[in-house]
């Protein structure tokens, strides 16, 4: 799994003896995702697992040497066959860290044609994943701490995989389960799901069973006719509450209702809580119903007043009752909800989290820092897009009460900052921006995660890793974390790397002349 | 590989013993994908490979196990354990057929249960197949046939599987190549690539080598050198060009120079054209250039008049040099490269292209549509949104020069169309919307691909499909293929289907009162 352009790399650095030049290279992003500032980066395990088993196999180096000219050097394939990964080092930030544009999350360091060979895959494997958390982490800020979410994505993601890695990372991002059942058997998720409209279109008035007179030794088909006329709620579709009924028969304790077959209040809600009702009469508890299509505001509130007349009516207690909403969520949908107000506790999101709809890839790049203990630099037209040279250490700065002031990018030769100790603080390529931090905690960002061969960390369950992204994200000033126009968060630099990438800078620079 | 939903419905099903009533399911999609009219239809094959490895593992029934309360019938268990699909008949268009909106693409009959649990599989492996196919189709058609594209997505899709998917399945939609090795292993596509900005930039003076002096027997780094001073390029990149040098030296004939890391005029195009006319007095003829960053049309226009101008100079012939281009490429870029004019005769394409940036998901449904030989519909008060009922029997009438005239939908017991007889083509919703149709060809649409629980159609290689879509995609329209605005294709049934589906769903659609 690599680009074509890694071998031909490859070849060539072998070619020219200059594949054991010790290399250092670096993953990071520029820009936060999502018009964002934060990111939390995700995908570390799968890497270290990549990395633990990468080899070339002797058919992946049979299908190699045909893409290959004739003329090239057969001696070349004998040495693939041998790579190994016993000389690359791997730093990287924790999984589920909460991270920032531009400092290097995942470093590189070993024999320069080994390191480069891995940027495909260490990109692929944390692009989509770092993506992912993110989105989720948004939409659960955008739908507050209090609301259950749920990712609905298998049928829209990039295939089996793609709709595996989105329901697990979204559930280190904040999402309290998923539809996806593999999911939830590989990564041990909470699995939920109930009906769907073709289930409720399945069934005709003649579908009623004598099996759903009783349930629980007690009345159950009777009573939802008794309450069907009570209630006055004659023109709901009589297939449709005989498909509730069904269902609740069958799993008297996980009745929750598709209630937009019909129509939302006319019949779906009435039939609904008709069936409720006769449940509670049997001692279960109904857990709710599902809106999936038409004004999901509006819905949920006159729903929520339907729910309490009938409590009203009948003196049973409904307040338990949720109400779940799964059609076209997306994170502006979920602000616009806030705002007209609504009366929605569950939200279940398929496509627009899995494709990550407002930002459907994360621009994590793989940058060539360090060749033979000297540090490079890739020059741009755009200074944003000018790497950092050198190998880096990684510091967040933080302040008396715990809050994250400032991620500090150094050389391994400068002095770390120390706590309570004032350290200026230098924006990377704009020399006027800079200030001093006299941090009360320093917290040293990068681990060795690989090294020898092995993986060199220890792995840690998701629940653990949403745990860290819980606990790391309350360090972060919300005005960070702002889902629109969100304050920047300080990435500095020590004034020694400021000067070395600049002079390195103004070296390479090609000179233009005019005449 | 499904959503829990689906296992709760079977279990509602089999509980109230309407397991075996037998069904039939369509998959379809509404609407267009990319504001278009036309997708590709894929994912077939792999469909078709899920159906013939379709059971629940002693595993994967413990696992469910623990999904249902205990209250649950243990027998269930077992008949999932027993489960398979000797039953079930799948119909389908064939892979890379041109289809349109809401004809039947996969149409799944058998016994409710199977059928209905199979939906979110088929979905998940025909939705993004299909989509992407077209998107890629969607940029041949920008790109025009002239020019090659190639696949760079690897880095930027949801994991390995959805770069795999990707690379696959743009092949059909007229890629020709991609960057993905292990997608070139595993599906025998072309695989392209040369160098990155980190080899280049990997590269100092000081790593010349005189392993590069000569090259086949001739003076190489000479050539190179005395080609500099002559054209006087003197203020180009030396690090640069000896990384060009170095490279050339390896892989002579597969020199593509990516010509951004400095500066593209002053240092990288006159580096290429150095290594270039060397390369070609060594023997050996140079590729060409890759552009990665700028104003791509500018770019590639000035790079071809250097590359004219040396060529007079020197009396070289360059003009098979290419150029490609590789920079956030998508369709409305490449209509608008058209539009200025410009010179690049390859386009390489990864994020926007694997992630379908303009719309990530396509909104493939799966829709009961007969139960126990009664047709099915589902409402929805956007009439758009509502289903065909019904069985259904799918032909493509055409003109007599093979023109692609109408998708025609009928029940099986409509008389279907004859050559040269006329046929009244009627709107599925708006009676006026008619026509009448005499078609000199009737293509039926659905073969049988699943029966007797083994795969009933032979597969196809992907360049078999590939010829398929170009094959099927000269008979449409060419302002139905239109990107913007195209022409609406008729999708049409019979009048008998158009009251069939009317007089249900007046019989369903519940009357509001009002006073």
């Amino acid at each position: 799994m690599t680009d074509m352009y890694q071998l031909t790399m490859a070849y060539s650095y072998w070619k020219s003896n200059r594949h054991e030049s010790p290399a250092v290279f670096e993953a990071f992003f520029r820009k936060g995702p999502f018009h964002g500032e934060f990111a939390i980066f995700a995908g570390l395990e799968e890497v270290l697992n990549y990395l633990n088993t990468f080899s070339f196999s002797p058919s992946d180096i049979t299908y190699i040497r045909t893409l290959f000219p004739e003329t090239v050097d057969d001696a070349f394939f004998d040495f693939l066959a041998e790579l190994d990964l016993k000389n690359v080092r791997v730093r990287a930030v924790k999984e589920g860290s909460i991270v920032f544009p531009r400092t290097p999350l995942v470093v590189v360091e070993g024999p320069l044609l080994a390191c480069q060979l891995l940027e495909t895959a260490i990109l692929n494997l944390t692009n989509f994943a770092t993506l992912i958390a993110t989105n989720a982490k948004r939409m659960r800020i955008a739908a507050g701490a209090s609301k259950t979410l749920l990712e609905f994505g298998l049928r829209r993601a990039q295939g089996p995989d793609g709709a595996l890695s989105a329901s697990k990372y979204v559930s280190i991002g904040g999402f309290d389960g998923t539809s996806n059942c593999l999911a939830g058997k590989m990564f041990d998720l909470s699995v939920k799901g109930t009906i769907a409209h073709s289930f409720i279109c399945s069934f005709d008035v003649a579908d009623l069973s004598e099996d759903i007179f009783n349930l629980n030794g007690k009345p159950f088909w009777s009573s939802i006719s008794k309450y069907k006329e009570e209630l006055g709620f004659a023109s709901a579709s009589e297939s449709e509450l005989v498909a509730f009924a069904t269902y609740a028969h069958a799993l008297p304790s996980n009745f929750l209702a598709l209630v937009d077959t019909y129509d939302t209040l006319q019949s779906g809600v009435p039939n609904f809580l008709c069936v409720a009702l006769a449940l509670i009469d049997c001692g279960y508890t109904p857990l709710g119903i599902r809106l999936d299509s038409g004004d999901l505001a509006y819905l949920s509130i006159e729903s929520r007043k339907l729910f309490n007349h009938v409590a009203a009516r009948t003196g049973k207690y409904l307040k338990h009752l949720k109400i779940a909403a799964s059609n076209d969520i997306n994170e502006a949908v979920l602000l616009s909800l806030n705002t007209e107000g609504h009366d929605i506790d569950t939200f279940g999101i398929g496509t627009n989290l899995v494709t990550c709809q407002q930002q459907p890839a994360l621009g994590m790049v793989y940058k060539l820092v360090e060749l033979n203990n000297t540090p490079r630099i890739k020059l741009s037209n755009d200074a944003s897009k000018i790497t950092l040279p050198g190998r880096k250490a990684l510091y967040r700065l933080k302040s008396h009460d715990g809050e994250a002031l400032c991620d500090l990018i150094l050389s391994p030769s400068d002095p770390p900052p120390v706590c309570h100790q004032k350290f200026l603080c230098q924006h990377p390529f704009e020399l006027q921006k800079r200030c001093f931090i006299t941090p009360t905690e320093v917290e040293s960002l990068l681990d060795l995660v690989f090294s020898d061969g092995i993986i060199a960390h220890p792995t840690h369950s998701l629940l653990a890793i949403r745990e860290r992204v819980d606990a790391t994200f309350r360090t972060i000033r919300s005005d960070v974390k702002r889902l629109l126009n969100p304050a920047p968060y300080k990435v500095s630099v020590s004034f020694e790397k400021y000067e070395e990438t600049n002079k390195l800078w103004m070296k390479q620079v090609p000179m233009m002349e005019f005449s």
